[in-house]
């Protein structure tokens, strides 16, 4: 059994490893030796598309354009297009004062170089490593973000360094007290950021999650027995490519270096209806400041996708390890530094779950009931940015909600403490001498609507009291309380943040399309409850690097190419201007009213590390909900398969015309008899 | 094999068959013939208990007492305590103006009643119900709340009619516009609101979620494929008696008329140290105001614990209909009103569930990796409050979480409507005829705290920017943030509320034990992020008769029998004054620092109903997390078997002494060769 129609390529379908390969060789054609930091899809651009989508048998298929982005000697960075079909290269262009994204390649490299260092060696002997054991020295280089220091011309690193005293141990328990600066070009250690109080390598007994550690210390737990996840007809979904068809709705899974998952043309088949939902969803950038002033942990603010990329960092996904049942995986093929092909295998875990009760009623008179089971897909990868995890899931619902949820875990990011210093509450100590610092993790999802069609606008709702105090004519009893909308008519007026109060959420309506019965417009609603504040001040690096964090919500007209809300090259911006959405949303006039827009939330957690998370972090659970309301006539799953029901008319029957569907798998505990509910 | 080692009476198990019977028994022997409307188990008092929990084999077992309410003829109302073992009654109180809770048979009654009064007869006629079709017409009876014409002493309920066209229709499409009002004692009709604007019943076909309705607009789908879950080895937790051990929790499972399930004695066992988390967790109260002001909808703002109790409207459950694998049951035994037992089987049930991914990391130098998966225990039960069902699970994680969580699904309370009406925004039209009001699912959970000991204090945690300036030395680039905590020292100061912008939450610290690490307090957080304002205005009905609700966290010193915020007895409370928490708060000076505290969180949703609710609403789910801080010493759940384990070691060994337990269940969706990954 195959898993699909053999089918052409999909426009939607990331560059296949030939694909990325022609590209390859017709820059180095044209260019010769270059470094490839990027060889992507370049979307089509979405007029043409959405005619294809509407057509595809009678309209041109957009053309595939691969999106380049190389490093030439001397540093010099290139955007480039390439038409594929033709071999040329349709647009060159060097950049100045621009980074591209670091690879995993690059990040590499500063590991060895610093090992070698004299200077590097010299701060090491001072934190109590003897010279000898620089094989027991690692870092995890970071992009510099920015450093105004050393500007943006030169591509830089910095590397945070941690020391192993066994090849086994987490190096994440010994941080060092000084940082590195790798120049990327010249490949050597420029500076070193030391501080003014120095910090020995701490002493103490190493804390470490694997087998032999756990053996030594009580050995594993013995009382967990199996739970079996079995899907003996196979899954309820079929793929076309990357096209994924199941229970209504239909959408295709593209993957890139950057974003990792985007998921294209999201419909759902309303009773033979086919209504798109949602043009484009994915995680567009994410940022995680560190709280602690100390310089230079100022310079600690990822911006995994913009400037590491959730494509490059993802992890290959293991059968019967990240996820049980019936999986279906996707590959990702990526270009490498020399124009060679990585393939991560398995980048993409597809599967369905359980998802418990779907709904469910008892009539208390009679106890006429039913009940119906819901399921749910998901389509997840994970990625590693260095020392954290991020779990990324796009659950789809039966009854028409989408549910991205991110599941955090992974190992703190930590440096080197007294162990007894304060740490003013910037930080926690999680196990002697190990400062976890206080830091946010601010994800942007782009949603790029297309609510039963692409004129779509925003209102932000609060449920709030009625303005007529207790004993007037209009609210007598006090109890009076309404939804009040509020249009966001402009990019400025978008610009808005959480108030959960009021439980606000925001609504993407098509207002020319009124539901028959509410007369209210079709519509998604955004309900999102994990939305922090960013808490670098304003005027502050971070506040200016990472402008899109600044509100919870914002909203643009669409735009090509307006993908990335951080901008397009991240590293070393020194947010002046800020890149990406404050531009786009430019002096705030641009009406965004009944058009096609495309909004952006910022959500994510605030964490105050604690012990528990140490030394790796149970995963910790994050998400929101992408709400169908006035869009569809009525509860859209009563077709679901119940399984029981017992109508009124049934019961008087003494239970005769029941359905029963309950599962047969399912056991008493501890095998008692005559425990289970008598039917009817 | 048996569940249970059989165990004697623990002192906080519910009261036996045997006990209510005895206590119904005595009661009879002294006040003849009364209606019975509680005999529940009076809690031992916490001194005398923990004594007992402290050492059982040498201290007294606290007494058995059953906690009695009666009616007697006359409605005369009173209040009881029996001592089982010597068969006396300890007290014996006649209330006042006080109504208790409404029972599942007095509700029962009303139905019947209105279908053959002539003033009930004569509005279905006027809204165009033929009297020959009386038996069509159903109706929901509620407590009357509070209504100042009618006050207290009489024990009202009012009947929210509807209409069913067909015996399997389901009647909440075909609400009436008229309410009558029921004496309790009278059994009869004593008024009936009339509402000024008069609405014949809609006339709309039926919509309908059975199997036959279903069946005639296109059928069930039939693309589901099964997902089976089994435990070919049983369960993970053993029950000795009521009281459950699973993957170092232990607790007692007792369970009430009132608020159902409620957990005891909580306690983790931390590598031998038992250590007690929670004396007691229960869902205490919640109330459900709706908030369209028109006359007599103000009534309509259900206590559905203290006006109908969680227990006494449990549903029974069923093996492989309300959760999959295997599951364990526990029953509930309660009195009729004539002095009966009235059993609910299978009134809990406890299972297990996979949890996905507990911790993972990978090392991105050699792709040494980590990956454990998680497990979860799940206590529920579901109740169906008239044209609602909350499924209420309590869930522990393995890593000390614990997670209430809620998920309401069943129907809508409706109203109806011309169908051209304007709802002023205080409702929907879900269907042709039929308006849904704006509500509020506003629950109260009391946490009473046992942190490593009784004597707790709770902090607010914000966490925001420090104060110092951007560019000045303390916060030169502006990153610089801190939880910033304040203790709440008294009743007074506790009264707080939900703040969504600085990740709000609440610390239960034992101040007395810090962390030998982060030298901060052992505690449990409130994580909670759907905490919308109770939106009745300040001097409301509503907003006086739920005082508990006007905050989002207060705290109490412990005193026995302060167990439910809206008070003891709710029904036809009028608030004048606020029963309950606010007068626990009293005048706010009490101290609750460093001493045995109790939380009251109240937490919930705003409801601005959508057609997609409509007939029958998918469930929507509400959580929050009670999380240890600084109460383990590291992270408690690396001795979880993981799925797989190689370490760089291992790697540089090419795999071997790897760790590999994943899961050889899972398969390929589509059977693909080769496209696993392939493990070193």
């Amino acid at each position: 059994m195959v898993s699909a129609t053999p089918v052409k390529v999909h426009p939607f379908d990331p560059l296949s490893a030939a694909e990325i390969e022609s590209a390859i060789s017709i820059v180095k054609k044209t260019h010769g030796d270059v470094f490839f930091n990027v060889v992507s899809l370049r979307e089509p651009r979405k007029a043409e598309m959405t005619k294809w989508l509407e057509n595809p048998t009678n309209t041109p298929v957009p053309a595939r354009i691969a999106d380049v982005v190389v490093i030439a000697p001397g540093g010099k960075v290139y955007d480039g297009l390439i038409d594929l079909a033709s071999g040329k290269i349709i647009s060159w262009e060097l950049l100045d004062g621009l980074q591209p994204i670091i690879t995993m390649e690059e990040l590499m490299l500063v590991e060895k170089i610093c090992r070698k260092d004299p200077k590097v060696i010299e701060q090491c002997v001072i934190s109590g490593i003897s010279k000898e054991d620089m094989h027991k020295v690692y870092c995890d280089p970071w992009t510099i973000g920015y450093d105004e220091r050393h500007g943006n011309k030169i591509r830089l690193q910095q590397a945070l360094m941690y020391y192993r005293p066994n090849l086994d141990d987490c190096q994440y328990q010994y941080p060092l007290d000084f940082c590195p600066i790798f120049d990327a070009e010249k490949q050597e250690i420029i500076a070193i950021d030391i501080p003014k109080k120095r910090r020995p390598v701490s002493r103490a007994a190493p804390i470490n999650y694997h087998p032999a550690a756990v053996q030594k210390t009580g050995g594993y737990r013995t009382n967990l027995k199996p739970i079996n996840i079995t899907q003996p007809e196979g899954v309820s979904f079929t793929m076309n490519g990357r096209e994924i068809e199941w229970q209504n709705w239909k959408f295709h899974i593209g993957f890139n270096y950057r974003e990792g998952i985007v998921l294209n043309n999201i419909t759902f088949n309303d009773k033979g209806n086919v209504r798109p939902i949602f043009y484009r969803l994915s995680l567009a950038e994410m940022v995680v400041p560190y709280g602690n002033p100390e310089h230079p942990h100022q310079r600690k603010h990822a911006f995994d996708l913009g400037e590491y990329g959730a494509g490059y960092m993802t992890n290959s996904l293991s059968l019967g390890c990240d996820c049980k049942g019936s999986i279906h995986y996707l590959d990702a093929e990526f270009p490498t530094r020399s124009g060679e092909i990585r393939t991560i295998k398995n980048a993409i875990c597809i599967h369905e779950e359980d998802s418990g009760i779907l709904f469910k009623h008892t009539d208390f008179r009679d106890e006429s009931v039913i009940v119906t089971r819901g399921r749910k897909l998901i389509v997840q990868q994970i990625f590693t940015a260095a020392n954290y995890e991020y779990a990324i899931q796009w659950t789809f619902h039966q009854d028409g909600t989408i549910q991205p949820e991110i599941k955090l875990t992974g190992i703190l990011n930590t440096y080197t403490m007294d162990p007894n210093e304060d740490t003013y509450g910037y930080g926690t100590q999680v196990y002697p001498g190990v400062n976890a610092h206080n830091h946010q993790h601010l994800f942007c999802l782009r949603i790029d609507a297309n609510v039963d069609g692409p004129n779509n606008t925003v209102f932000m709702t609060d449920v709030v009291p009625s303005d007529a105090p207790v004993g007037s004519p209009e609210n007598f009893y006090g109890n009076a309380f309404y939804p009040k909308k509020t249009k966001l008519s402009t990019t400025g007026e978008s610009k808005t943040d959480y108030d959960g109060t009021w439980s606000r959420t925001w609504e993407i309506c098509n207002t020319n399309k009124l539901h028959p019965y509410s007369k209210r417009p079709s519509s998604y609603k955004l309900v999102s409850r994990e939305v922090p504040k960013l808490l670098p001040k304003e005027g502050s690096l971070v506040w200016k690097r990472a402008g899109f964090a600044r509100h919870a919500v914002q909203v643009t007209k669409y735009r090509d190419d307006q993908l990335w809300p951080a901008g397009r090259h991240v590293p070393q911006t020194s947010g002046e201007p800020s890149l990406g959405l404050p531009e786009w949303i430019g002096d705030g006039t641009e009406s965004i009213d009944n058009t096609d827009v495309v909004l952006w939330h910022t959500f994510g957690v605030t964490h105050v590390p604690s012990p528990e998370d140490f030394p790796v972090m149970p995963a910790e659970p994050m998400t929101l909900l992408l709400r169908p309301r006035n869009f569809f006539t009525n509860n859209p799953v009563m077709d679901v398969p119940p399984s029981y029901s017992v109508t009124p008319s049934q019961v008087a029957a003494n239970g005769q015309g029941a359905v029963d569907a309950t599962d047969k798998m399912s056991q008493l505990a501890f095998g008692e008899a005559g425990c289970c509910k008598a039917r009817l």
